[in-house]
């Protein structure tokens, strides 16, 4: 099932059937979500904890390193889809809201080329 | 766009044009975005710091704190969407792959109800 | 050498020569250790990820629990003391300014016994 | 009070009593600790997220920045030493045997100028 034609709600279902076939929900309260989220995401920065930008871009040429690296997004994916479980917030239109709203608060033209504004 | 309809597909591509657009990708090093991520992570844990989880439960159910709380969400879900098209991974496939993973790692009849094994 | 009579500086040029020793100063640079610090304080946090606040009190009183944990602290408290050599900063200082600027933001009678001031 | 002079039990006295003073202990769950330090951990790390290494060194001799950045590190430090009161440890033992245990794994021979041991 690729990106070109799984939905996020399959994908939450996905994750809300693991959850419900091990009785985990009462686990997953806001605050623990956030913090196994936070801690995925820290394994995957791990993986690029010692080299440069350039050297990270390289790294994930070797396939077995981007294997291990694509795991630990899964990891984060699947906190980010329990989260939205859990709230009940639809996930495609808070990131796509979200993205609206940075581009009003990121011009293109100000910020092209660059993460600070021009001065 | 609500998440049955919503490809992933979709949303990577709505934050591949974003970034595009401001000429970014040359910040977005597997290095840099894994930071990034880490920082929106710890952003959405700041909102359940002192609290317990049941009151995390709670919070959730003020619809100021819950748009708050998804926009976090959406901060981190944008990270993941940058990850999957700077290392041309599908994600949906990852993302199910991992789930598969963890059902044999996690058997439903031992950890029923329990984040640990049964002894 | 307990925390009675130990100073920083004794800390931080047992980290420095540590580094030296292995000449890891290239290594140090403040992105890539603010990256390490961020590493081990989630290693820190999954000692107490699937745990309510009172239980994660409970846990330390295991001795091998509480040995793991306070590992995990000293990893953090490494990447401190690493951050004060190679920026060059004198963290006793920087440390107690600080809660003097905390004392002036969390006024004691609007604060106590609360994480938000005072209505 | 320079880190020339400086002990851990002064700074750890220093918390205590702000943390006392504020009626703050029940707040202070190892769990809550360990969120919080990742917290500011985040925010540090934030200085740097879009720098390469090289930058990041650079920044900091701009006055203004390691100012920003020395008062992140402290925000740092502040939750360890409040970690190092509600557990009831010895940070400078606990830091001493970490050092002492890392040059155990870390032969210096192995890893002179290198993250990963000498093939």
């Amino acid at each position: 099932m690729p990106d070109a034609t799984t939905t996020l709600a399959t994908l939450k279902e996905a994750v809300r059937q693991f959850a419900a076939d091990r009785q985990w929900e009462p686990f997953h309260s806001p605050k623990n979500l956030s913090m196994g989220l936070a801690v995925e995401a820290a394994e995957l920065m791990e993986h690029f904890l010692w080299v440069d930008n350039e050297a990270s871009r390289q790294m994930v040429h070797d396939p077995a390193e981007l294997a291990g690296v694509a795991e630990e997004i899964a990891d984060v994916a699947v906190y980010v889809l329990n989260l939205g479980n859990t709230l009940g917030i639809d996930l495609s239109e808070t990131i796509l809201a979200k993205i609206a709203k940075n581009a009003v608060k990121y011009p293109a033209e100000q910020y092209r080329g660059r993460y600070t504004a021009k001065p």
